[in-house]
């Protein structure tokens, strides 16, 4: 059955059966058609990983009203797979989340999250990745499921130039504190790297990651200070890696 | 023993027993002191990839006249770690690679060459990633080594700005028909996606990713073009994904 409503794929990286992408596809169902498509075990940190190597596979999945198609594979094989081989035709958006911790700054590179949009995106579809700013699971997506609404309405009738996503990030408040949308930037922020040494039951030594994630910027239009001050932040992104301004330096170190 | 020598890090994503590692932490070893640390196997498409929800092992590797360190992560992971946990001091230079394939344009997103250089970006330390465009592993490393020891040396006197880093791809051709170096620019090129469906043993489908891919562009100073034409081509870049040039649209759709 075809209607004339948008068609949306929903996709994520913490997995279908995640509370997030639930609450997700039930709010974008009151904006167009669905499709689900998502990694069947979670993806977190996977980055912008393809899977070449090994065959992918498809399975229907069920949870309460949300229907979809779990995928052996990264969030940007869902995204690539979905758009190639399960929907009938190229969506109007794609949406992926909503990630349980916030995808702000360097940790763009890190996210599954993103790559999922990174991926409509490339091919030239309206895409949003939206995050909570919080990894306690039960913290609801209710209200973050609102302003994916809100935002996917704006976009469906107010189309972004292509090579561009927004980047979504809604702070883990009620909805009476947060204090609305703010346009961000990318803000300048870093971890600090630690490896704890630990030993293994046989003797042998291993290492597991931690870190400290270190806010470095004070302008409120940087993502993770507006976060932080109780705005939701929109930063639109995009893949052109070039550092433009270091162009003439760089020649210059070349003597070219 | 320390010495006074510049203490260099080299990584790759093909591999520690791939010959592309190998030729360039002998090329290195020309200018300092060289430390390996790379994954025990392939590690291609990975992207920028993260080990947080299981341990990392370290396992020392030799081959011929290289010493190294095999961990069993990813390209992210070995950089980190090895600056965390195995370098007794900061690395002067980080240098990964050298890759059997281009890592130019959007491929920059799915390439583990370029995130091992990446980390060692966000860490603060001049960083490298070096690509051989060719997928024919039987394509001696030699002449890119050189291009790579060259490259080096240039930036361990020259250091980049903090969050730079120079993507380095070398074409396939004999050193008297390479044109010389230029710098160059992120190429708006892309993949058209194509997913191949199979029926296995089992009667069961399977899907393997395939796809084509475009270079749009046609200057020289892009990056795809320049490696067609001939040039080692050098492209700053650096992870501030904010579209600039956007901020006023979006602010413009959402009203704010």
């Amino acid at each position: 059955m075809t209607t004339n409503k948008p068609l949306i794929l929903v996709s994520n990286d913490d997995g279908i059966d995640s509370p997030g992408i639930y609450a997700l596809a039930e709010a974008m169902k009151e904006l167009g058609d669905v499709v689900v498509a998502a990694p069947d075990r979670q993806q977190s940190a996977v980055g912008h990983s393809l899977t070449v190597a090994q065959p992918l596979r498809i399975t229907k999945f069920k949870r309460k009203k949300m229907k979809g198609n779990a995928i052996n594979g990264t969030p940007a094989d869902c995204v690539k797979l979905a758009i190639s081989s399960i929907l009938k035709r190229k969506p109007d958006l794609v949406i992926s989340g909503i990630n349980h911790g916030q995808n702000t700054s360097v940790n763009i590179l890190y996210s599954g999250t993103v790559s999922a949009a990174t991926e409509g995106m490339l091919l030239g579809i309206p895409s949003i990745a939206i995050s909570l700013a919080s990894y306690n699971l039960k913290d609801d997506c209710t209200i973050a499921a609102g302003y994916a609404k809100l935002i996917a309405k704006k976009l469906l009738s107010n189309p972004l130039p292509i090579g561009t996503l927004l980047n979504v990030n809604v702070p883990a408040l009620s909805n009476d504190t947060i204090k609305g949308l703010k346009i961000t930037h990318h803000s300048n922020s870093s971890w600090e790297d630690f490896y704890e040494k630990r030993i293994d039951p046989f003797g042998r030594d291993y290492y597991w990651f931690s870190g400290k994630y270190i806010i470095n910027d004070d302008t409120i239009d940087a993502d993770d200070v507006a976060i932080n001050e109780g705005y939701v932040s929109i930063t639109p992104i995009h893949f052109d890696f070039t550092n433009y301004d270091e162009l003439t330096h760089i020649k210059d170190i070349f003597d070219i």
